[in-house]
């Protein structure tokens, strides 16, 4: 048995890297309701015999990142595993690899996702669940985050990123897109479906938004101002509806879907928890999928027995993506299909952009640029 | 075109029936939360041309009965129809056929279903969701019930009763069983799946317990009582947790699902919607169907967005089974797999025994002798 | 009961219509390998309590009533049911409604299918197989085809016709568009797979090349001539292997298909069934959809047992599309999404078209005006 | 990451084995159409760092360790990779665990598979169709098979057996009903379905029959001989159609199943091909499964492409189970749904079982112990 390996890359002269023994990280300071986050200099790791030495190019900044370093949607904080960058979308180029690593070599491109490993031995992980692993390591919680340039990751967990889709596009796709194509297949929808997005401008909401439209559904965006309403519009809404302009929001909605109601709402806002249910209308068999992770405790998410039973109602809840969902998730950016949709920040301001997010002010994504600095 | 007609039957001689001028019925009497049910003589309707007549020697009594007659779930009330008898799963013969009939003839048996009848023309008639369509006639609401022993139908819409299945089995199969097989289909679990049934030894549970043992899954009811224990046990659960003698039920029920949670949870019983989704402990993926009825405005039933997206949970309703759910529950019981699991009493005896359910003091289901009469 | 009644249009003004005694038909002559058209006078029918007349503004022109007019594919011959007019698909508009019809009246824009009624009581009209229903009525077959202008239907089958689709893009949807929608919906394949429609140009496959594309698929034609290569590059195929200019045409199309091989094959064109195999390549689960039909006993179309088995390949077959495909399809072309395909004829030049098609000269569909003559 | 490890197991005293140079093992002498099987010593292998040593108490024997061995089915030969022992069903003892072992210790139990691994990187092993991966080992044939008593195997393919299944029902397991558990999921069939297993009391064919019976189908099994009549019978079939005895065999079958004709063929034995599609009579939809493997270039296995496209015909290939499927037939089989379907024989006789099997003498499995000498 041990004479028989997979061989999977044909021999080629491997690129030499440079590797540093510290590199950049946005660090959490404070850790809690007050955190704030700061650049600082920290040990570059080393891989396992498993594992891939990754150097990345771009790290997406997330709203879950907030929640993690508030430490309010229920889970343990960061500390506990001796973690001080969050972040778990990366993109960018595997430097040194394992002894045993056969799938990656050095410059081969890598992605890094919000589950840095699962146990690859239960049925979660045969069966197509794998981001619901009870051993899951979650990124930039339970093990360094992409906030961090040089990350160690095992190299069966990488997701390699395909020729055309560029790093600071690659990024995000590792969460927000994978994320938003696994709830849109697990919406079981079809070709022709009316989905509405409330908050759907948002950095998550619009990949739904472009993926839905990809996958021949009919989006409609719920959210506010000509920024977000341009946004929405050009990466395929048929229609966005202003709820600060708009009279009866719901209203405009249903009338939208056929004056009968939507076939699927995704809700990446949990402010959009709310109304969720309305916008059904009186559509049967619709699915209302849980996507955005409000504070733990905040709320209870249903309706009347009477609402599902009558109208056939579907709630259903969807984690992050998998490897074979980000994998599916950047085949529609190399068509094109997933486009641009971040707002680029120099490595020194992430603390900055971590700012802006916190306050609701990001349209679409921002990403960090590793390699470029700016003052 | 007038000339092709569907030449569904063969000519065979024709049994005559006498139909009588009046027939009993159970009617209701101060509709609202004070009602009762008399037994009275009413006319026997006349069947149109598309119609047929059918003389019931069965009807089963349902939970949804008294809630139609109390007026309590959201519904109009029967009097808004001009309706008096409720009722909604009968078995019985077709006596008489309208002109144009051609899949029914004097003589055949017939079951009556919770809808009369519905559009055939809308894309939820087309595609396995007739029961919700917008124009479907509720039998016992917004037509006669199966309280009255002869009822008009549209031909289409009877259920044929196959050789093997007594009327005393077939009626509650109509609405009960139906019913929870159409939830079982619903819920996308497949065999080998745990399945609890809480409050599963009542009428429609137990329906629910037999289907799901047919279809290779593994029931656990939660009751209480010696007898819906054995009944329970009888009928295909694999374990019977009875929640008064039980120091926690919820464990129980997670320990017999091999520690871990069931995968399905089938409410059948509004009390249960309160304790539901403890049952699915920490089994990814679950699914439970809503199907039991509680009265209007009393609950919202749902959990918090954490409990959703970590454990991939879905939460759907279900409402009663169309007419090939109908079919295939008849199917199975021809087979033995649905066996009798009602009480009978003579017509004479209805108040009683929907006084009897009124008070939830029925286990299994009660069914109704049009042709005994007991004093 | 008989006071109960679906309402389903609100009163208003109905327009009257004249109805001539006679009417415009392609009638076949010497019905056999042989046959020819001629257009004729036939007398208008009367439509009986259940039905609704008619009038057709255009009809479709498939291979599928070669055939029928043949009498090759292995159905009974017209004469049997005293029919003389082939034709299945066909878009007008109502001018006459039975006594009994209450979900279409006079004015109501009306399409015609190849399925002229099916007997709703079976459990393939419950679900979801219609089409497939054994007393189902096919149309220019069984009862007078669209090659009629005046028609009379069953109320219940007729087919709606949204605003904004022409009856000139309508009339081929009844059919072809129909069908294929059908079958790429029970091809079970998810939006970014690749699809290749071998003789795809031709007037059913160019339907589903748009639709393919409208469903997030990858669509690749095989077929031949730049004026085809136009058409399929212009409906959305992603790839145009012209089977004549290309040295290795299976070659081509795998290499466009990741050089793996394709996702699904959708056969339209009889001739392709000889290759349509090899174009899976090395593609696992890919699937082979038999749609269009061949010569009755021409051949057996099938793969060695290793072929499916390590290829996990499924071999389906499916046929014309229901009510509510049809309805899905007219909703993608009210969308633009289902665009011209078709070359108009006048009345008087039926006959000439249907030898065009016979000869295999058409390229997209040939749609017949009835309402245009010329000379 | 280095720090993090999934920890899995707690800590307990590990039993100690001595492991013996050499062992038991029957091997291929003059590999081809004149194969004979021997049993000898053979040196026992070291396992790697992330792999086991497991010692097998029991192998089965299959029909494709026949074809293996003849080198008929298309596949290369056995000693292209150096290897002897065929076999590819084995139930027995983790002995000694690899320095990187995290989910296995010695003592454990283990089963051994038709893939020894997978490369667990590409989308075929993500999306639960893993055993189509394009870098499986096959056992028995790319790395010694279970005709070995001690084997190494990679730690995580191996499948851990659950108490209550003894070694001797777990070892055919791993292939056959492992198989057929997959092939019956694969069908899409549900619970009441007709299935027709043609051969069907073979070693294969038998475990479909009980857990098709276990998952709510009803089981037809056609084959010969009042052995296999009775072992059908016992094990769930729900009748036996004797094609020696009967004169119309495929009309007996139909007639069992309505009249109409099964919804699945399952064919686990390649004679069975050529009247499979009979099996189907008139039923709209069926499905068949192409499960056994004939002779490479044998014979094409298809239907007109009228009979797919007027049934709605399904034909699909299903290799074997993934480990998923593979822990899902154990489950049945712990819960008594799997017998013994076995004759044992000890080690030494092995070649004799295999010489059986190779005429088509056993009736159901062929199982070695081998901890069992006999002389």
């Amino acid at each position: 048995m041990a004479s028989i390996e997979f061989i999977m890359n044909p021999v080629r002269e491997e690129p030499h890297f440079e590797i540093p023994s510290h590199c950049k990280a946005g660090v959490v300071v404070n850790e809690g309701p007050n955190f704030r986050v700061e650049v600082q200099m920290v040990p570059v790791p080393e891989p396992g015999p498993e594992d891939v030495l990754v150097r990345l190019n771009f790290t997406g900044i997330c709203s879950s990142d907030i929640h993690v370093m508030k430490g309010d949607i229920g889970m343990p904080p960061m500390s506990k595993f001796g973690v001080r960058s969050p972040g778990h979308e990366g993109a960018g180029i595997v430097v040194k690899i394992g002894a045993n690593v056969k799938n990656l070599r050095p410059g081969d491109r890598a992605g890094i996702k919000p589950l840095m490993d699962t146990c690859g031995s239960c049925h979660l992980c045969w069966d197509q669940k794998e981001t619901y692993c009870k051993s899951a390591i979650h990124t930039g919680l339970m093990t360094a985050g992409t906030y961090q340039q040089y990350l160690v990751s095992p190299a069966r967990y990488v997701t390699p990123i395909p020729d055309g889709v560029p790093d600071e596009i690659a990024a995000p796709i590792m969460c927000s897109a994978s994320t938003m194509y696994r709830a849109l297949v697990d919406s079981n929808l079809k070709a022709g479906s009316w989905v509405v997005f409330p908050g759907g401008a948002g950095g998550v909401g619009i990949q739904g938004v472009q993926l839905a439209k990809a996958m021949g559904m009919r989006p409609i965006v719920v959210d506010t101002g000509s920024e977000k309403r341009a946004l929405s519009l050009k990466m395929g809404a048929e229609a966005f509806v202003d709820f600060k302009d708009t009279k009866d929001p719901v209203e405009a909605v249903i009338e939208v879907a056929d004056n009968i109601g939507v076939h699927g709402v995704f809700i990446t806002a949990p402010a959009a928890y709310k109304t969720a249910f309305e916008l059904v209308g009186q559509r049967v068999g619709a699915v209302i999928m849980c996507i955005g992770i409000p504070t733990k405790g905040s709320m209870i998410f249903g309706v009347e027995p009477q609402d599902y039973i009558f109208k056939n109602l579907t709630i259903k809840g969807s984690l992050v993506g998998s490897r074979s969902d980000t994998v599916a998730a950047l085949e529609f950016a190399k068509r094109g299909l997933l486009k641009q949709i971040s707002e680029v920040y120099p490595i020194n301001r992430l603390p900055e952009a971590v700012e802006k997010l916190r306050k609701g002010q990001v349209a679409g994504r921002v990403v960090i640029d590793f390699n470029w600095e700016e003052y």
